[in-house]
């Protein structure tokens, strides 16, 4: 087991010495408090070795970062949370980088494209989401959808839109009966993939790859493996020539989603798929030296506990085995024919062994609503697995800082949400 | 608001060209997960200002450490976490400094003995319990508080007892019918303080402090105004004078105490008596630049998170007007002449206008055990400040590693908890 990866020999050459980076990584996992980490960690523990390895979080986790937003509240939500990511700025929970008066506040991307970078997104929710939306456009509500993907055309910088490489979920706000913003960026050049074959088509920036209506399955129930990692290995490509650079964001949407709805097993395999996405930008950073990687999370989401109800034991075997989010089992469930078949799908998918009472609770919830089966299976598992959670919305905890490339050390302890901006932000000014 | 503390010229310069640290603090706050350093920070915001204020723990906050025992159960208890802080190995929940054959494992104030260190504990628990016995006992269980007791004065390392100056409580286990080990230390030239007048008349090591039966008050019940800082306080000046240096281990007991309570706002004034030790120990670090002061946690306890049941607000504002623990507002509420005067004792305690159902509950509990209404209180106050918990017990989650001095930056980023032993002991084994 190693203690960490921070070479020494970097830590002795102070920032100031080398030119700024010309690439900057950011990834977001969304909803990823310091506890999935640690959850994700035991999840992934070789359990044929006496010690516990150490994950690619692990090895770039270099700090911590405060993440309340501006008001009394100590809790901030997606918007405030990337706002604040995305312009050293905090601003009131909702807002997509304007300030309590609706004025604009200028992002990270936007001074990029000025100053001649390329800029990318990646998401595994629909692009025109909270946290890609305050990189790349301003509105006093996240809500305002089909504002924020006209946005993302109309908003010009040198006569381009902001971002050269778009790709993630979405397609419904883009192609809408009012206005189809795919076309529009066609007739920009933008390259358009609206599939999994036609993202490998993607030959050069910019680019656009919308894959979903809304947002991309969920990773434990996605037939596409590593969707994420996959979607920033492209990124890379399409914007590894730019000659200024670029700046790329990559967001774990989805992390938030599985913690809002409590689900253990979902927000794993979320993290897998995060995790994978973060090695390739590692691996992108060893072949490209003069790249930054940055990883953090707007916040926490569902106060998540690794063993709960005073047991102290927190079951990763019976997690490893969950092949579906509780939402797809339950849907599974009420399509059996009856309700020994039904069972037998919960075995199938969850490798769980019921109690006499817990088949009663299952059958019982079945009989009620999706709602109320996919709340049963949670409940279920959760107290199987020793999972504990507090809320089906976010909390105040501090979210990890990870960093990676020679000015990782920047990233060290603790700080704000808006002293990363304010850090990546500072590089992006010196591009020559 | 500062970012961090780290100074960028100590960053510089490898911790191999130090000699190594004469003196040592080590600070455990048993519990302490990281939401409770965020909830301090949030509890300690001065709401005039528009910034959060930086704590204590923010300004030395490197890094994380992950807890999990020797088995496959990835929660620790404190027996085995202080045994992997005091040693550098990990054992099995209940272990106090000895393997899964109960054979010894050396622990770092032994070590420093041996090399004619002076070394010091102090605890707002009995000094005997399982963090500070981790480091000075060796036995198969926790539990033989007087078998530990006993070993504090009979394990001697040329001729000596290991620890120097003994702060804490604990009485009943050392003056006892069959043995009085008090008086066996002050044949060895000890001095002893049996309460905070006579504290302030120990002038030199070695000394024995016992100041309660048992455990000290919960700080936000003591009278005593910071007690744990006064306790380091002393220490340190015991212990400043010894030539070859020393190891003094602080613990804040009894934040692990509150989190298993689920009470929020004994929580926080445990987290505020512990953060004024950390700065009588920094402080001392100002002084004494030949000393590195490292601050973790055994785990953490409760699963406690800073917002709860969906609702997007966290509030200080209701914790800082709370006077006494759950358990003292019901028993004073319990000892009131009627219903009318235990509610009034109630709004005195805690500021917190009741709705008429939230009084019923409480009447209701009063009936019925202080253990019940114990619990009404909690979860009364729990739900209006929006504070969850997932658990009496502790969870897995990885604690924050502090570290101030020169060498601090040895402890940047995520380690193991035996890593931080281990670290130290290298620095001991250094001692000339
Ligand atoms: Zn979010
Ligand atoms: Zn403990």
């Amino acid at each position: 087991m190693r203690t960490n990866l921070l070479s020494l020999s970097l830590l002795l050459i102070p920032t100031a010495l080398f030119a700024a980076p010309k690439n900057i990584i950011y990834m977001i996992g969304d909803g990823m408090g310091p506890t999935y980490l640690t959850g994700y960690r035991y999840y992934s523990d070789d359990v044929t070795t006496k010690a516990v390895e150490n994950t690619v979080f692990d090895q770039l986790w270099l700090g911590m970062a405060s993440s309340y937003p501006d008001d009394d509240t100590y809790v901030t939500d997606s918007a405030a949370g990337a706002t604040a990511l995305a312009t050293g700025i905090k601003s009131y929970n909702g807002a997509i980088s304007v300030d309590h008066k609706h004025m604009p506040l200028s992002t990270m991307m936007m001074q990029a494209k000025k100053l001649g970078k390329a800029n990318g997104i990646v998401a595994s929710s629909q692009i025109n989401h909270a946290t890609p939306a305050a990189f790349l456009a301003h509105n006093k509500s996240r809500q305002n959808y089909n504002e924020i993907a006209d946005m993302y055309v109309d908003y010009r910088i040198n006569g381009k839109p902001v971002a050269d490489v778009m790709l993630g979920g979405g397609k419904k706000y883009f192609i809408r009966e009012d206005r189809n913003l795919v076309n529009e960026l066609q007739q920009q050049d933008y390259q358009y993939a609206e599939n999994w074959q036609q993202l490998d088509q993607l030959t050069r920036s910019p680019a656009i790859a919308l894959l979903a209506d809304v947002a991309l399955p969920s990773a434990i129930d996605n037939p596409v493996q590593q969707p994420l990692a996959q979607l920033t290995s492209k990124a890379l490509q399409l914007l590894a020539t730019a000659e200024k650079g670029f700046v790329l964001m990559v967001e774990g949407s989805q992390i938030d989603w599985c913690g809002h709805s409590n689900d253990i097993a979902c927000a794993m395999a979320e993290m897998d798929d995060f995790g994978h996405a973060i090695q390739v930008a590692k691996d992108f950073v060893d072949a490209n030296p003069d790249t930054l990687l940055i990883i953090t999370a707007d916040h926490e989401t569902g106060g998540l506990s690794l063993g709960a109800n005073g047991v102290y034991e927190w079951r990763t075997d019976k997690i490893k085995k969950i092949r579906h989010s509780a939402l797809v089992i339950a849907e599974k469930m009420l399509a059996a024919t009856n309700d020994e078949n039904a069972l037998q799908i919960w075995q199938t998918l969850t490798s769980m062994a019921l109690s006499e009472e817990e088949s009663k609770l299952l059958l019982m919830a079945k009989t009620d609503s999706n709602k109320a089966l996919t709340s049963q299976i949670k409940a279920i598992i959760n107290n199987r697995t020793n999972t504990g959670w507090t809320t089906g919305g976010h909390s105040a905890a501090d979210v990890p800082v990870l960093a990676y490339g020679k000015w990782q050390k920047d990233f060290i302890g603790f700080q704000d949400n808006t002293d990363i901006a304010k850090k990546i932000m500072q590089y992006i000014q010196q591009t020559k």
